[in-house]
């Protein structure tokens, strides 16, 4: 059982300030789906805004137009795999959590399911910017809630707990980077 | 000396795909600046796009919104003070070249000077929206050349070369993660 605890909102940006790839999440009229996303990144600090690139072939992008809703779900070294298929397949071709045994808990503020699994989960709220949108398949949104399973990030902190739990940042084809080294610099007097 | 070879413009976004930390080089009139920007990532893969968010209050942001240009240099580990430095100082204050002894270089096909020791260099025109720009400090651009040290990346792929050469992910204060272990996954069939 993972020990999932609210993340303050003011602090939300630090789930994606080092750039970790993400699985979307949505659902509209009885339709859920879940697919990858490498670009995703914060906009504002508080109340906490997220820009994602949805492309305008995909199933997600009709659930996000007609919910107004996302989740962005930080996935592990543990689910390479699982983040690789869901951003390979369509779910015009079928249902992605049966087909790969996605298990789902339910978010608080919006209707999307959240993976679970993951490290942290931001649920968000489309801003509508039709222009950004239909011109360059941006989405600006507004994180409404955040959550993050206590083993991995606490008190505005990542700790990530063992190797296969750090987070993911992709490349292409099957190729990905694990979250790396934790280190702190200062700045000379 | 670095070996600074051309990146294939249709795989520019690999430089930023991973989600690395950037350091932002612009110019206008004369005056020269640089500063760190974690909030930066692809938009679009050819021609390539990317966004990036410069406060309003920045010196960068009246170079970037005078000349339509910036570039986005890709800092390393060894890099990492500077990274805080160049974001905890205002190029109003001073010349932050000069204080932290920052080289440059030129770039080809816009002013602003490209960042010696880093891994890779993307020189981006703005391509105008005002609403983004004015409402959430949120700028796109297009990349119009882009170059990495061969040693860090070639043939779109990054391999970096050591330890203090790897890419960096910013959280927040003095804390910074380097880019971690490479790792391919294969699609069930």
């Amino acid at each position: 059982m993972q020990n999932i605890q609210a993340v303050e909102l003011a602090k939300a940006y630090r789930l994606l300030n080092h750039g970790p790839t993400t699985i979307v999440t949505s659902a509209h009229g009885g339709v859920s789906n879940v697919m990858a996303a490498a670009w995703a990144m914060p906009l504002d600090f508080d109340p906490p805004k997220v820009l994602l690139v949805i492309d305008s072939s995909t199933l997600t992008r009709e659930l996000v137009e007609a919910s107004g809703e996302f989740a962005l779900n930080i996935p592990t070294r543990a689910l390479a795999e699982t983040t690789l298929a869901v951003g390979s397949s369509s779910g015009r071709e079928g249902d992605k959590f049966a087909a790969l045994d996605i298990a789902t808990f339910p978010s608080e503020k919006i209707g999307a399911p959240l993976m679970s699994g993951c490290l942290a989960w931001l649920e968000c709220k489309v801003i509508p910017e039709l222009h950004n949108q239909q011109r360059y398949d941006l989405f600006i949104a507004e994180v409404v809630a955040a959550w993050a399973d206590s083993a991995a990030f606490s008190a505005g902190r990542w700790h990530f707990p063992a190797d296969d739990q750090r987070s993911l940042h992709y490349l292409s084809g099957g190729a990905f980077f694990a979250t790396g080294e934790a280190f702190n610099v200062e700045l000379k007097p």
